[in-house]
């Protein structure tokens, strides 16, 4: 095991980034528009979401990531330009050209993000006047942009460690419609340390798997996932091995915080899964108990009902699963032996619900897979959030 | 087509059955234990759940219905009798062999049910004691049975349709950790028309498949659906072809009484899904619709957030979808045309989405395949009942 990154959650941005957030009417009054940029060309790699719907600026930003190099992100909250039609694709174009042109670079450099409500028309022209004067308006603080990418998160979302000379920083945003599968909402990666743009791609893939793609808040796959990472080389060349452990890390560490923001939660529950048949069905059982209703408002009400983590691995028809080697602790504490519920004290199963980060650890007897998930409780807050999204 | 069969909501028995439930003390004060008696031996035929950890009373089950001949259910509520290991299957016998002295019959031919918490020891004294004299209360009402395998259930659930000389009478109960994939939480069937197990089994399979496995509460599969037929002949045989369209029909029927009596709910969502590339992945389509918590929420709210549908059917990666030939409606209001979200009204799709029952429409346009699913809201009584479970 090596040492873990050390984090600084008042983040800097790596040498050469900069960005900027204000509000241009999409919102009442709150930031909706952002931008980020380098002061040179970067190699870039993205992935995208797997959303057979992709919204618009994915459709165009699969296009422009295929140059391998940006200048730029442009991003708005509030509408997401998904289900538009043709007329989403030329927005999502004009909003490329509105911050090539605010920049001084080309349109085919900047990568458009959306994020918000689905099928609502992009207010694009709004959009073309706010981004005006941005240029001028460009710092140092990353969470100058994370705030302006917020929709129902309930608080902006960076954080930066460093490699070597090199400095690496994430900014994000997603707190519902969250189970990724290929990225999250909207995560923006920022380096100076230099990658060409093939190398950042299966870098980011490798970083992606065991972090944004093991969360889910709510078994909801957005239609406008983007993790986009940017490298401008102005920190020189880096220890890749070094540099991809760091990457890793702070994927997990960004994974953790989206999942305690998900929407309405109170708790951000861990799952670990062990001695799976392999890989594949440890994640399918993990990803079954960090999406259980039944276990995620039992995390909720702190109430000691363990038997729903039987229930939610047995529920995975295709897996291996034997009974009599099956195994679960909460915090450590153990609540299931060979299958059967442990005879505990209620009071200390509550109270280890009751902790900010609930830990549920399955071990299954059966083989060598192990994988990870996150997520979050289910709340009243949930419900509140969503039954109005549209309409408030 | 041909004409939906007439039901029966204040249902009678088919001849020669009866019930009776009574408080044994597992509960305060509500009804917590019943018995369903046959006159005589009856054919029988059930499917159980699929979940890998089954209850004592469905591995018990499994063995009793290898007869193909059953006299008796005897089913208790508020302990599930789940994860409790070898003294759980020994606690499922004796409740049989209890129910067998009360009614002068054979163990063997008495099934088991138990519903509620899991991984409690069963009060099995509690349930010898209580079942002595309940045969002197077995009465002609199918709801006196409904009413005593409740558990968060908020109304008994029963009903009853005529074919031919013959009665079929359906009993049930779930409300939470329900999408069976087997059969539903507990549901009993019972039919004077006369039939030998091994056409019973295949009719029952047939009937399942197209109602109680296309349900879902909230994705949990409980440890211990049971959906058990018995017919005992007391009317003779009857049309096969009409018998089965009879209990298809009461299938759907008691599919969606127990979708609009899910926790919580306020509303019964159908969801019905054509133009799929076949029919495995219409099911996996209508499935994704009717379990997306933002779809859900959505119902619950009457938000016209309507892109929320394209999202859910874009979410089956691994189904044919192309955007340009979706088309979605809600309650025959069209409201997504080619992929796209029209420029309806809110206000129409507001007040569609607060009725009772809402129908959600998808078009693919892929292929031949169609597929039905049932659910209903997500809500904060949801939330409520589930955060407590255990602890009230």
């Amino acid at each position: 095991m090596s040492i873990p990154p050390e984090f600084d959650e008042s983040p800097k941005f790596p040498r050469g980034f900069r960005c900027a957030s204000r509000n241009v009417g999409l919102k009442p009054s709150a930031r909706d528009l952002t931008l980020f940029a380098s002061e040179v060309e970067a190699s870039a790699a993205a992935v995208f979401t797997r959303n057979h719907f992709p919204g618009a600026p994915v459709i165009v930003g699969r296009e422009t990531l295929r140059g391998g190099r940006l200048r730029a992100i442009i991003a708005n909250s509030k509408v997401s330009n998904v289900a538009t039609g043709l007329a989403g694709v030329e927005h999502a174009r004009r909003m490329a050209r509105a911050a090539a042109a605010e920049l001084g670079t080309t349109p085919d450099q900047v990568l458009v993000s959306s994020t918000g409500v689905i099928g609502v028309p992009l207010p694009i022209d709004k959009i073309e006047r706010g981004v005006v004067g941005m240029a001028a308006d460009l710092q140092d603080d990353p969470m100058v942009g994370a705030e302006g990418i917020m929709t129902t998160d309930s608080h902006p979302k960076a954080l930066s460690a460093r490699v070597g000379e090199a400095t690496i920083t994430w900014v994000a945003k997603g707190s519902g419609m969250i189970e990724p599968n290929m990225a999250t909402m909207l995560a923006y990666i920022f380096t100076d340390a230099a990658f060409d743009a093939p190398t950042l791609d299966r870098l980011l893939r490798a970083a992606v798997t065991c972090s944004f793609n093991t969360l889910s808040v709510d078994t909801d796959t957005s239609t406008s996932d983007t993790c986009a990472i940017l490298a401008n080389g102005l920190a020189g060349p880096v220890d890749e091995r070094e540099f991809l452990r760091v990457l890793k890390a702070g994927c997990v560490r960004m994974t953790e915080i989206l999942a305690r923001d998900g929407e309405g939660a109170t708790r951000l529950i861990r799952v670990h899964v062990r001695g799976a048949l392999d890989t594949r069905e440890a994640h399918v059982i993990a990803k079954s108990i960090v999406n259980s209703p039944l276990v995620k408002t039992m995390v909720h009400g702190a109430d000691p009902n363990v038997g729903r983590l039987l229930m939610a691995i047995g529920k995975c028809f295709n897996c291996t699963v034997h009974p009599l080697s099956t195994d679960a602790w909460i915090n450590g504490f153990q609540v299931v032996r060979t299958g059967e519920r442990l005879a505990f004290d209620d009071a200390v199963v509550r109270e280890t619900l009751s902790r900010d980060v609930v830990d549920l650890d399955v071990s299954l007897g059966v083989g060598d897979g192990e994988a990870r998930a996150y997520g979050c409780d289910l709340t009243k807050g949930y419900i509140e959030e969503n039954a109005a999204y549209y309409s408030s």
